[in-house]
């Protein structure tokens, strides 16, 4: 099979054998897989991954022990925990020790013609879903993850710092309960995309005023962007850190204790609550953050175009 | 009257101008005062402050226009807000933006003979109450603030990073409520006399167990102990942060995100919540917390004796 591999370079390599699914696991055929923020970092060393690739995909399940999954239309949830901990038996397997992760640790991923993953980690696609909009599963979840860590009122002040997807998609989730969120980013055009409902949209966050946002959420991929939360933050509000990244940086963490912040490290979420969240919300255009698809043979252009400042999801299409 | 003074470099004066109280302010005699981690990181530049320097204190009322407070023995809580803004409204002086603070920013502080304080941020002391106990008021609301924070269940396994004078407080104070708290510090007479109850302590934090504890209080005083309680910290625990510094250092937020952490900024507390924890619990040993006393003319002594290892807190007391 065709699939993006990193061995300390990025390639795309064409006789790789199909994984095989082990008992309990699905043999799944990936129609659509998209490229993360986490694929970047991960070639700039993040986590010392090497494999395949890719955790965000779609895609028809082509063998399982479980009959009744064969043909069905996936997404699925990226972590595999040991099974065996106190995490795993309490439902938190993406806090397992020892886990694996789709494309991120230990387990090949998805950006190739197929991966597998454990039948449990599937969701069934509503029909009504079209691949264009299930393949936002995964970062579309770790977005509701902020709805299941905070109880928000509704009047809250939310600043989503950073236009890239991930913010976009946090910005969009976070407005489905608050009348007061505005996206802030440096790009014009992605914050013209954020634009959704009442979301609003402003450049920055040189200008904007300090102490000023009941709650504030980092999605720029920078740290530079915990500074600009810290400042921005009222006292005893909430930063919602979703950026990691490779790189260590010096902060001065002074404001958040001097101002009682709570910072609360969110990460991904169940994909139970996103497909609830597209089934309540199913005019949340998704569609209009897919900013290229690719076949397979063009995916190290794929990888460049995604590396490119203007540019928000980026999509590889297996059967083109 | 005599004041410790900072201007860059420390320095005891002796013919300094009483301050005089404003309306609704009262001049108060201070008859102890504490000398507290931020003074020493006062003198390493962290905030900018010049002037006299303490915010912990014990003192009687010696003039103010509410003639009932006169003669009273008193503390006093050190933030002083502008009085019109929301958080001054909301009973949050601490978080005015405009705000003075004993000692730290704006206003002369209580390593002198005497100081002034609005009489609203007066608490009379119970008779019962003897100075050296009362004189840790500041510190010892601190530590409740937790309490105010976070809600504790009484099962929770609770690290203290920091066998300092703060970390024994918030360790005393949280095992009020919690069974199994642990003092984690360097120093063996230190780790000795926090022990107190059914707090334990113990050397570290090198050996210890990682992703183990529920909840971990940062008060070690260096940025290194914010990297420890993110390794001790279990997936979706809470670290207090309780350490302000004057140093920016690079620290690997990552694992913050990863595991879901909640990094809580803990600052100041209510001196009614102080009170009451000593009324509830009037065994608290808080006397065997003072490594030396000394006189207004051994001052610069005292600081010497603060910046050693070895030292809790050091007093001043003015009769002497």
């Amino acid at each position: 099979m065709r699939a993006v591999i990193f061995d300390g370079q990025l390639h795309l390599k064409s006789e790789i054998p199909a994984p095989e699914p082990p008992p309990g696991w699905a043999l799944i055929r990936v129609k659509k897989a998209g490229i993360c923020g986490t694929d970047l970092e991960i070639i700039r060393g993040y986590k010392g991954f090497r494999g395949v690739l890719g955790h965000e995909f779609c895609g028809i399940v082509e063998q399982c022990d479980d009959l009744g999954w064969n043909g069905k239309r996936v997404v699925g949830e990226i972590n595999v925990g040991c099974g065996k901990c106190t995490f795993c038996k309490g439902n938190m397997e993406r806090h397992c020790a020892d886990r694996m992760a789709l494309g991120i640790r230990g387990l090949n991923g998805c950006l190739a013609d197929y991966c597998i993953l454990p039948v449990k980690n599937l969701r069934k696609i509503p029909d009504s879903l079209k691949d264009d909009r299930a393949v936002f599963m995964e970062p579309l979840s770790a977005a509701c993850r902020i709805l299941e860590q905070l109880r928000l009122e509704g009047s809250e002040k939310v600043l989503v710092l950073g236009d890239g997807r991930l913010g976009i998609l946090c910005a969009w989730v976070l407005a489905t309960v608050s009348q007061d969120v505005t996206i802030v980013g440096h790009h014009s055009g992605k914050l013209l995309k954020g634009k959704w409902g009442t979301v609003k949209a402003k450049k920055g966050p040189e200008k904007l005023k300090g102490g000023d946002a009941d709650i504030v959420v980092e999605a720029t991929g920078s740290w530079k962007g915990l500074n600009d939360a810290i400042f921005l933050c009222r006292p005893r509000g909430t930063i919602v850190q979703k950026s990691t990244l490779a790189l260590k940086e010096a902060i001065d963490l002074t404001p958040l204790v001097i101002n009682e912040l709570t910072l609360l490290g969110s990460r991904c979420g169940s994909f139970d609550a996103g497909l609830k969240m597209l089934e309540s919300f199913p005019g949340m255009p998704l569609e209009r953050l897919i900013s290229g698809t690719y076949c397979m043979e063009d995916a190290l252009l794929a990888f460049q175009r995604a590396e490119e400042r203007d540019s928000l999801k980026i999509l590889i299409d297996m059967s083109i």
